[in-house]
Formats: structure tokens, C-alpha cells, sequence
């Protein structure tokens, strides 16, 4: 079972000029989701990354939603460069099992996915960028 | 590329004690999203489920998003079978891969999810469950 409600995230806004990486504590104190699910916990960013549950091919499903229209817009999948690049640059990269690479979101059509925030489930399995 | 931004879906509502169940077309009736990919179409239930494109498991990845709220509430899986009692019953029912059994969410806890809406993205290989 997977459960937001009470996730672990990353904050990748860019505050003056500057990324702030922090993570946030659960909203329950107790560190359980209203389903009872165990969730949480804080950690660094790489920690952080150590800890997704990749499958037998290396990939995350990771789903987009817009940050202001909270519409959810894509699942994509990321391997470990497309998740580490995500994070380094703000802007959402996938891995194309089609194509077998690396892209990053709008960079034919222009629509690039700007990162708000990073989630990840409890376990560890699957991501929620929260784009612009 | 898996794209939201006008996918077909199926309403699964309760009306008068009597499910409606019918296909929106895509907003878009060129049937492309703003980001130029191809999508939507209308087509019966039955065919809806045999556009599934299930993985070399025979499972699909279903987001559900709180109807209410917004909220992306879970990333889980379902198999043919979970799809089909989730649209028969308008309760989400997934495959559980740890355990290799159906399941309904919230046969334990009593958070179950009741279906407001089933969305498949472009590409017929995700789903996007409207839960209350």
C-alpha cells in the first residue's frame, strides 16, 4: 500500500537566487497515515535517493501534477540520472523505455515541467513531482 | 509520453441508483493535448478495457487523487480483475505484488476508495482513479 497522505518530501523551490533542499516531517506526529500506514522520517537529499526502491530495470514511476490546477498530468518513469538531474536542475527529466534514454520534459515542445516539490511514498517506490 | 491533459475516461457515477457509465470525448477536439500528443476517442466499456496495455506482468499502475482535496492519495496496482470489480463495484480494488492477491482498499482500515471517475492516460498504459 501507498500513501501520500503523510509523506516524506523533498522542497526544491528556489528561493532568492538559491535551491532549498529541505526536508519536511510528516504532518502526523506519529509518523501513520490515517490508514495506519508507517510513513516518514528526515533525512539529507542523498540519504534521500539511497532510499527509492528502484525496480528490476533500474526505474521509478513518477507522477507529475500541477501545482496550481492540481490536475494530475503524466506518469512517467525515472532512473536514477533522470531522478538525480530532476533535483539538480528544477526541471522534471524522465527515462524513455521506448527510446531507451534520458529526456527532459518539453524539450521539443518547450512545455518543461518546473519542479515545486519532490514527494516520495512510503515505500519508497514511487514519486510526485509537483510541477509548474 | 503519457499525457492527462485530455484523455478519455469513463464516468463511473451513481445516479439515481443507477450507474451511469458513458465516454467523454477529449476537450480537444482535434483529439491533442497542448503538448501535441494523440489522445482520446470514443469507444465502449468493453473495448475500453481491452485498450489496457498491461505490462509483462498483466498489471497496469493506477494513481488514485482525492476527488475533494485533489490530493494524489496512492500509486498502486491493478490486474484485469481489479480493474473490472473496481468499474463493477465503483470501489478501487488493486493487486497487491507483495502479496499476490486482490484486494480492496480499505477492507481492513474502512478508508475505502469509492470511484468517482476512471481516467486512462493516451498511451492506455496508466489509469487515474477520481476517489471519494
Amino acid at each position: 500500500m501507498r500513501y501520500w497522505l503523510h509523506p516524506s518530501f523533498i522542497t526544491a523551490n528556489s528561493q532568492s537566487g538559491k535551491q532549498r533542499r529541505r526536508w519536511r516531517q510528516p504532518a502526523s506526529k506519529s509518523g501513520r497515515s490515517t490508514d495506519g500506514s508507517r510513513c516518514g522520517g528526515s533525512t539529507s537529499v542523498a540519504d534521500w535517493l539511497e532510499r527509492v526502491r528502484w525496480n528490476v530495470d533500474g526505474l521509478v514511476p513518477a507522477i507529475a501534477q500541477d501545482a496550481a490546477t492540481h490536475r494530475v498530468l503524466t506518469l512517467a518513469w525515472m532512473n536514477r540520472e533522470a531522478l538525480t538531474k530532476t533535483v539538480k536542475t528544477q526541471l522534471a527529466h524522465y527515462w524513455s523505455r521506448s527510446r531507451a534514454k534520458l529526456w527532459r520534459k518539453g524539450e521539443r515542445s518547450g512545455h518543461t515541467q518546473r519542479i515545486r516539490e519532490i514527494r516520495m511514498d512510503c515505500d519508497s517506490d514511487a514519486i510526485l513531482l509537483i510541477v509548474e
